[in-house]
């Protein structure tokens, strides 16, 4: 299959290392001639360029550019694109994704591998980033089916585990388990830093150890990720905003009456629930 | 040098493992005749016995048992203990343990050495577990610098990090870094359990990893130990707690005003000030 990958960074690196050694032809597109040079070098693609016109010849087309940038960058390979060819993207967010990309190819789909590690960009793909991860499609009511096959059969391709939902379902759930955590992870960070107490805050900072560094590390990652994910998912990330300070406040309300049966059971409740996240 | 430990668990058969070899006798008590029998077949203990008796060679005595039977324990050592005994202990708080256990003896130091594993019990006992960990000591005023000298020396002969301060700084810094990290992960799974729509947490269940991993993971720890932090430091928890709230509905405030410029400012801090917290 002819294959194009639009945005060369860490997730359209690793598909191109994997799709190309897959034999697929990879097409790779990037704003920087320095990307589309070091893509070829690395294996990534076939063939890069700056210019999309060479995506005319690609039956599967997977736009891997930031949210930011994305409406601009499919605006520029739409008019490229063969009539049958299939679009894709991989953004982290698919309601917005679905409203604002979606409706610029009738052979779309919206997809987001939920991959990833610490770095971005080219130098950051690495093959077979996407074992074991989930792969979500979102098709809408009128996307062919032969289209979300298509993505499907390739997803599975990279050993991902495939699912298929609504965009409003993704983006609630990743909001609970993806978008929350890290801004009650930055909370953690930013009450202790609050603290007025000179001594008290240094000695914290000493003793702090695998507990705080957990709970604490996502919401030390990247401060644009986090914007993007409150400005893309608003809606779903407020409601799950809502509902944990309600959790939070029952909490405070048990430790303010010394009502050490409930807090107990709550605390029985979590440890006996995690385990179902981590399957 | 004689040394007693009365409550041979992690804590306490981790210690008389690392003394011994040291070179030090170690005499071990435990209410548990079986674990008497253990200790001294692990090599944690020359001589272990369910009654404190023969504490009365020991120079300095650990007590390692659970706060919630620590005053029983000492109540039971002391009658025994010589009049230049020195007496220790390795609970999690020091305010409680400073009113409640410091008056029993003169020469009596609290200590907290941040070790752990997930595991507990005499069987969990291991070599070299408090290398390179904080160990607080938490002398009063009235203290000999002899008995804090003598404490902080063993210590460090375990190759442990040693910080002296009040027991309300060690609490306060600990409600940070450790207690209020347990409500916060708590609550987020309690709010993810929270989700009414059936499809949207099996989904939420399915794409949670790393990032939900870590947030997540001492909320859903012991609970008995959760219990016991909310119980034995209350008033610095709560005070956390309500800090945590306020950057908490800060954050919230900003999402719901679209207010990214201060959201990124929030972010770039939270990520700028973590390191801080890893030395």
């Amino acid at each position: 299959m002819i294959i194009g990958i639009v945005g060369l960074g860490l997730i359209g690196g690793s598909l191109g290392l994997d799709l190309r050694s897959q034999g697929h032809r990879v097409l790779g597109v990037s704003r920087k001639p320095g990307t589309c040079e070091r893509a070829i070098a690395r294996g990534i693609a076939d063939d890069a360029s700056v210019s999309p016109s060479f995506l005319r010849q690609a039956e599967v087309v997977f736009v891997c550019t930031p949210l930011g940038v994305m409406e601009t960058a499919v605006d520029e390979i739409v008019p490229y694109l063969s009539a049958d060819a299939v679009l894709t993207d991989v953004g982290s967010l698919k309601g917005w994704v679905m409203q604002a990309i979606a409706p610029k190819w009738a052979n779309f789909v919206g997809g987001h591998p939920m991959a990833g590690t610490a770095e971005s960009g080219i130098e950051a793909a690495q093959r077979e980033l996407f074992i074991n991860c989930a792969y979500v499609l979102t098709p809408m009511a009128t996307t062919p089916p032969e289209v979300v096959q298509r993505v499907e059969d390739l997803a599975r391709s990279l050993q991902s585990h495939v699912y298929i939902c609504s965009p409003e379902e993704h983006d609630r759930a990743v909001a609970w388990i993806s978008h929350l955590p890290v801004m009650v992870s930055a909370s953690l960070i930013s009450a202790c830093l609050s603290e007025a107490d000179k001594p008290v805050l240094e000695l914290a900072k000493k003793l702090a150890s695998s507990g705080f560094r957990d709970t604490s590390r996502v919401g030390g990652g990247n401060p644009e990720l986090g914007v993007m994910m409150a400005k893309y998912n608003q809606e779903a990330l407020l409601r799950s905003l809502y509902a944990y300070r309600e959790q939070l406040d029952q909490a405070i309300a048990q430790i303010e009456q010394s009502d050490w049966a409930t807090l107990d059971h709550h605390l029985q409740a979590t440890q006996h629930h995690r385990p179902n996240f981590m399957q």
